[in-house]
């Protein structure tokens, strides 16, 4: 896992400064899971967005820059990734993967839930049994074209 | 991609029967999403739930036992799957895993989203540019032990 | 490369009709490329197109419902595929990628080209030196959502 | 993805001067998918062409010279590549790529589209419901040789 | 295998101080083989156990706040590790694996062993014949839910 | 994951006579992992004891034969494996890997565990909290020899 | 490694005659290795190219047909080869692959030897010291297109 | 591709002198795929060969003697490499390969041809319908032993 | 591990006969590795040596042909092999293979040892610490080619 | 292959004291191929055996203390190594390793040659024919415990 330089400078602001990303979220607006894409270079930003969110860790305004060009994306290192917390998607795609499918397909038709006209959320449900953690992936679906 | 042959048994006789799998959820109780792992093989049922699962399909009772039986799971063959609708998720988590790693975190400390003790659904959330796939996935948060 | 039961059926039906996909392309209307990628069960047709398919190979009208069904995609066994035609879209894009990539988001922004929302076409083009052989993809832009 | 570093040079300049590939197509001449190739040092150009393309980004003429030589070509790290953008040419070829391969043997007999004395235009198509992007690649036929 | 600069800082205090992790164990309280965790950064320590940790090591106390953070977890390099030891559990798995996995079900159910809420011990076992090692891994039931 | 027929037959009268390992356990002497390592061909049983399995599972006498034969070992099929309980062993190595190297070299020196005079249990240990799995491995320390 | 039926029938055609390729050769006209490529389906053979070959090696006529087709090609299994005389070609490449590039693009210039306008001849050198394998390649040399 | 710093600094020194790997053929003796191997470290020159190249290449005499080592061979990085041109051999291979396999045991027996006492040759053909590359791969033929 | 049929037959002849390699050895001349070699297919052995082995093995004498066609060689199915006793001696080429390339190079100079003209051997030495496994493999010096 | 810097430190050193492994083995006592695998971090020397190399090397006397420690083993990069003479051992397994697993099972019963309690010795062998490279291997055999 090699971050680039600007994610490395940036998070190193946002930990002097001692903000959390939900900070960010009520600073900068824009939900925090996409702010934190922008800062590990998985989003670009529009230079208003940018400087926002640069201003608010209080980092070197040369960076704003960076964060509105479009990154090369995927940042996940062996095929297969091995940190635990990570893992658990891939594994609930490995499970749930075809049955997913099968009722995507019934409700929709052949097509996909897409994963740039997308958002997704991450909330924390109270749950007297241990306190849950809650993903909401939320994308358009695209039916096949035929031609 | 194999599936197992009670699973091909099961989806001839569901679509003999015309059925959904959210037909099945009416029909048979608990969520649509976990009664495909079920037919999937990915999940085990009770006697009892096997026994409503098999005949709300309409197929041979001689199949209930085997729906019981703790599966060995993982239903994907190639290591990063070619299906376009399940690699959205793998795709997704390429872009938006660490992020979200880090808001979990931030959120929960160290620890992770379970998988065992989780559920997933999928709802079509209408939209006049185009109806949405909603995916809500919930697990439990495990801390990380220390001892 | 193990071929689904039905794409054999039908290839052998229309190797006894003497057909080709261009044949096939005037007699049922749609494009020879999405045609044939239904007989490969990488496309779903509707209930009215599978007949007129199955109809104009001659073929089993058995096997007509089969066609309507989403299918699990991706007919490419090794990762990387070993067949020279097929190998060389892979060439193009390791040595075309960037440079592709870098002009479509000057052109558009963050994004990409939908592989959903999409067309493919295969033309010959005449050409003294000789014929060349002309592939027009077609894919809506997708801009990366933010939110 | 490491660029070589006279890549890293030319983007540089190239950002300094405020150019898009496009404008430098005008500039320089010759297409912008090739002039990008040669930035990414997937292509070589002429002592002639290499000179323009240096002098119209303003960057430094010592470069000249190693845009000449023949490059070790591949620039793309994972051997499935993660950026949603070029992962998407991936998954064409896994859905469409049995299909093209049996339309080209149909229109042209045994043998492939080149991939060295080839073409690649990228255009934007408007299109009221959103424009698309069309990726024209043009090969010459290469039939096998019997000998 | 390249470890973080923090645990090679902290491995060269620990061999300049000639302390074993037992000795670790003894000063600082906790297991050995998680303290070894923590200075391996697979494990996040709090506050205090951190400033236990790094200051029984007699080390740069500017590294006490890297050890709170939650890493990115996983550190063995190729996919199936080289190192004799290592490999030895990975064979483990080869060997015993479904025999394990028949039998943890019959003794509970459908679920897995916690690998989060998880605890693993290495002992040394005297025996006439040669001495052996104990590892004893002890983590939660978790039954897979139903939904 | 495909069994030998020899093992599919031997589970087949397991099931039929509603056995678990654990009553054969009883009914066999030796331990319930390693009677299952023979039932699933990763260990070679002597006559006797093969005989005593078979006749305990009421199986095929013509069986007891092949459990005699040194397997070729090694039953999980993809290199990482994606059944969750068998999983959480290969992450419990990402994760515990190095410290568990570390500890075990500090305790014994420069050698390994043996996987093969070994010995692994698996118990159930009750827990207010929720019952836990406790697995226990144990093998002869190897020094390396120096020559 | 597993043939396609007709090369199995072929292949044992072959046999029962007990002709080798070079008796093929001197029969059918063509090359020999073009001659077992063709058996193997690794090339397409004309009508009357394929009656030739079916006839001279005494098969059944109706094998015809299908040596007409364009086959899928690429015939070794395991990514790198394990059979030790197709092997040496792969280390051939690994240990000259560099030198044999920079000398092709000292001669030509940029571009490649193409693997389509392609003959490959196998000859017997004899040698006073052990007889030599000779292995002759003959590509048209392609040169890269800029546009 | 990462070359040695011997290699990068006689290939500047190639540069800066204009030679080609032709002129030192003629100027060094041998041949130019070997010295071009001898220049990329997968081959060893005696001292006096050594110490002819690197004069004939005017670079830094103190580089003679890391020529002169046994080096580790295996240039290319990827498993199956990226780069057009060397692609083209490996898929020659998984063309041609059983083909040769054949028609070599026709010719010799059960062996191989040896990839060490072998000698490699580039020329060029001239043809009237585009000049073409000729390779001579040349090896002794080793019959498998038996004991 | 998928054995051809022929070995197959082979070893229930030798099963049902009761003889191990070693007896074979005594009674057909040669070694027994090589014998084993012959009956797994992955060496080839002259009519007369072929008639032998399968006369011994009191097999069907149809088999003997199939014993003197040169084989696909390679019988391991995964890249890195899962048996305990096949895989100690990939792990120690992993650890002593370096050395070994070492001394090889400062006894013989730059080359290999043959595989090919090549002979192993396994012995038992008896050892009051427990007995060990000798296995000698002796295979010709061939230094590389200079041209 | 990237060598730990103690092994180039000391590489370096004992070129410029123009010693082999065999000179050491003279003058440090033990095996070559040991004090190989001692300088290459494969194996771990007491301090006094550290202390003989470092000095027979004329090398700086600050390394002995890291040839003390025990290493993370495993030194080949690739998975299938590239370099020939290596290579080799992997082919040798891949074509006689199912023949040696038999024989070995024949001659000692399930279990394992040690890779632990293990020597390796590396001969030349005086041939008239060419000499031969002589690897003789011998390690404890390891029954598997049954318990």
């Amino acid at each position: 896992m090699m971050l680039p330089e600007v994610t490395e400078k940036l998070l190193a602001a946002k930990k002097a400064a001692g903000l959390t990303f939900a900070d960010l979220e009520a600073k900068v607006g824009g939900d925090e899971v996409w702010i934190a894409s922008v800062v590990y270079r998985q989003a670009s930003a529009s230079k208003e967005e940018a400087t926002k969110i640069v201003q608010a860790l209080g980092a070197d305004t040369a960076l704003i820059d960076s964060l509105t060009e479009c990154p090369v994306k995927g940042s996940l290192d062996p095929v297969v990734p091995t940190d635990p917390l990570i893992y658990r998607f891939y594994e609930i795609m490995q499970v749930y993967g075809m049955p997913i499918k099968t009722v995507v397909h019934e409700k929709f038709g052949d097509g996909i839930m897409s994963a740039i006209d997308f958002t997704i959320d991450v909330e924390r449900e109270e749950d007297p049994k241990g306190d849950r953690v809650k993903v909401i992936m939320c994308g358009k679906f695209l039916p096949y074209k035929k031609w």
